[in-house]
């Protein structure tokens, strides 16, 4: 197996390099135009006008006003606020104590819902998906009460790549005049973020899935929808998240975002041929691979696999040692290595769960990049399931 | 009245500029180490290793062990994290419902607390402070009570620079077995930081007070002290803190904390001396001018002065015409002009607290800076009470 001389990166979905565009647009903001723009003079409102000007891009190719927009430090944050805020405010209203989200929603909602309800004694109901990662708009009316107060369903799964009937679940809540969110993370510089179109009260995005900096976001709030802070201090962002706003990192997530949607036409053409090239290749040349996730209706860049008889972290390490950069859906950032919750939701039984990998294309890959993959992954599989009592026992079975 | 030609930024308590040292530190990690620190792979080693080199370096000069550091968005979160996330786990293990504070804290501490009393049940009580807004230990202890499950004191104060004796508070509150928390957001890079010497078990800090960028803060939390999450996700920050790492900025607040206690001797002084001359010129050359805060136990950098029948905004309009950059006291950022807290809860009767100018001095500044604000500011003052009407009323009454 020939060694690999760079780097193939392919886990976009869980960060992506800075744009050398969005970089040169941040960087006057740190050592030159560094006011805070709470200031009353010159420094402060070049600074000011820089992060209102941000806020207008971005409020454009959202079709909302500027004012609905509110910049946070992450798509984390943004769930947060989302979610907390349109609770805990309802609940003061009188509005109810329930609130509806999926099991396939990352963790940023899930476990905010969780909490809401563990320590903060809401009620939850996470709506079921099927087979493919999809939640039906039918499966979602079913659920709501007369005392829901918040839907979150997200716009596509970072796991799977499966995309959601969002604007039919919007209309849903709309009739039902219950605010409804959607966490877009994925979905940002991809997939229309028009938020009438999408019929959603708000919705979540970070930069840095879309070549922009790791450590700000947004949360866009359909203006009416109560909202308590979950940062209190200061009258930042019209009393919704107080402390200093961080001008460059502001001013890059409008350029990135800018940048992602006039490139979006080509760039989804280009990568969805590469992540097709990809599927079949994989499908083709390794037996007994499935491809997790809505075969078609999937975010263009996104390959999700789970080859039976392996350890989607012991792929990974080979990989690495290859030089290709991937994820598992197992979540590792707390150094226990969990079966999926988005492949156990969508029926997929546990030790299954274990052995998938994620592959999520971006700007720099390259038919070349994915014709290596197709070259070093065969045979890592192979190996592992040669090692495996699982896959031994099942031969001796079949023999 | 000579024009000046450049700008006199003298608003450092506000923000500072990205010193150029840390702008390189944090370069490489936007395009080229930009991977996610969760990821398994070289890319994301790099990141986690610099992320976890800052957590060290920063542990270094806070006495602490590094898992203790909890990098945030902002002084403003650590500050919301210290607060929430001590209050509610307190009161989950059954210790009690209320909390201290004082009056002249910044809004992200007050307004927290308010909140956390007015939403969320607790109970409030805020120490008095003197006429130099200097709070007594004394009076710390005398509101405590068997229920008391916060104290949180700021370690100088970021209207007036007057410094807080934290560690006589912290030893009172060791006594009685309270966690102690303090908003260093102003004392970061300037004053001794070491959590043991200071007796806190939680010390937030903001990088943007010390020539970092804006954007970035940390929370210490001594091992042992309670503290639920305020932002839920994934498990980073040994789940203290949800949310992909902004590892740039982590790196700049690290490395801009470092030079700061490298060269803090050196620039203490010398700011000092520069304040000092300022103060002193001030008093000298402008009648019936105050300075507020405490004369001696003050940041090397504060100067803050009464002029009585002037407004501050007033005056910063003329300063800011003339390319100097400063504040007041008032709060501005949600474009409401109030009197300050900080100088109400010293004593200052209201029409007294709207007149504070506020000159915050820094590393770029020089003594012809100071000459040259001691130039232009005596006529500023001079004008604006030519044309006040109750300055003219008190001419009257005298002549």
């Amino acid at each position: 197996m020939a060694e690999i001389e760079r780097m193939i990166y392919m886990d976009h979905a869980a960060t992506t390099a800075v744009d050398r565009r969005v970089l040169a647009a941040m960087l006057p903001y740190w050592t030159d135009h560094y006011g805070n723009p709470s200031g009353v003079y010159r420094l402060a409102r070049e600074a000011s006008r820089a992060m209102e000007q941000a806020r207008e891009t971005v409020a454009t190719i959202l079709n909302c006003k500027p004012r609905e927009i509110v910049f946070t430090s992450c798509g984390s944050e943004s769930d947060n606020l989302a979610l907390r805020g349109v609770a805990f405010a309802q609940r003061a209203r009188g509005k109810g104590n329930h609130l509806i989200t999926t099991p396939i929603e990352h963790h940023a909602v899930l476990h905010t819902a969780e909490e809401l309800r563990d320590r903060f004694g809401f009620e939850l109901t996470l709506v079921p998906v099927d087979r493919y990662g999809v939640v039906h708009p039918d499966d979602v009316a079913r659920v709501i009460r007369d005392d829901t107060v918040l839907i979150s369903v997200m716009y596509a799964n970072n796991e799977v790549g499966t995309i959601e009937p969002i604007a039919e679940i919007g209309a849903i809540a709309r009739e039902r005049g219950i605010p409804f969110h959607t966490d877009a993370v994925q979905a940002g510089g991809v997939l229309p973020l028009n938020v009438d179109d999408l019929k959603v009260d708000l919705l979540s995005l970070s930069a840095h899935k879309f070549y922009g900096p790791k450590g700000v976001g947004l949360l866009y709030v359909r203006d009416g929808v109560p909202l308590w802070p979950m940062q209190t201090g200061g009258g930042h962002e019209r009393n919704r998240r107080a402390g200093t706003e961080n001008v460059p990192y502001i001013v890059g997530l409008a350029t990135a975002l800018k940048l992602a949607y006039e490139e979006a036409e080509e760039n989804n053409r280009r990568i969805a041929a590469l992540r097709d090239r990809l599927i079949a290749g994989v499908l083709d040349r390794i037996p007994e691979a499935h491809l997790n996730g809505h075969p078609l209706q999937r975010l263009p860049n996104n390959a999700n696999f789970t080859f039976r008889y392996t350890e989607g972290e012991a792929i990974l390490i080979q990989l690495d040692l290859l030089g290709v950069a991937a994820s598992s859906g197992s979540a590792c950032s707390t150094g226990a290595v969990e079966p999926s919750h988005v492949l156990r939701a969508m029926g997929v039984p546990p030790e299954e769960a274990f052995g998938s990998l994620r592959l999520t294309l971006g700007r720099e890959n390259s038919e070349e990049d994915v014709d290596t993959v197709l070259e070093v992954l065969p045979p890592i599989v192979e190996r592992l399931r040669a090692i495996s009592p699982l896959y031994e026992a099942r031969e001796r079975g079949s023999g």
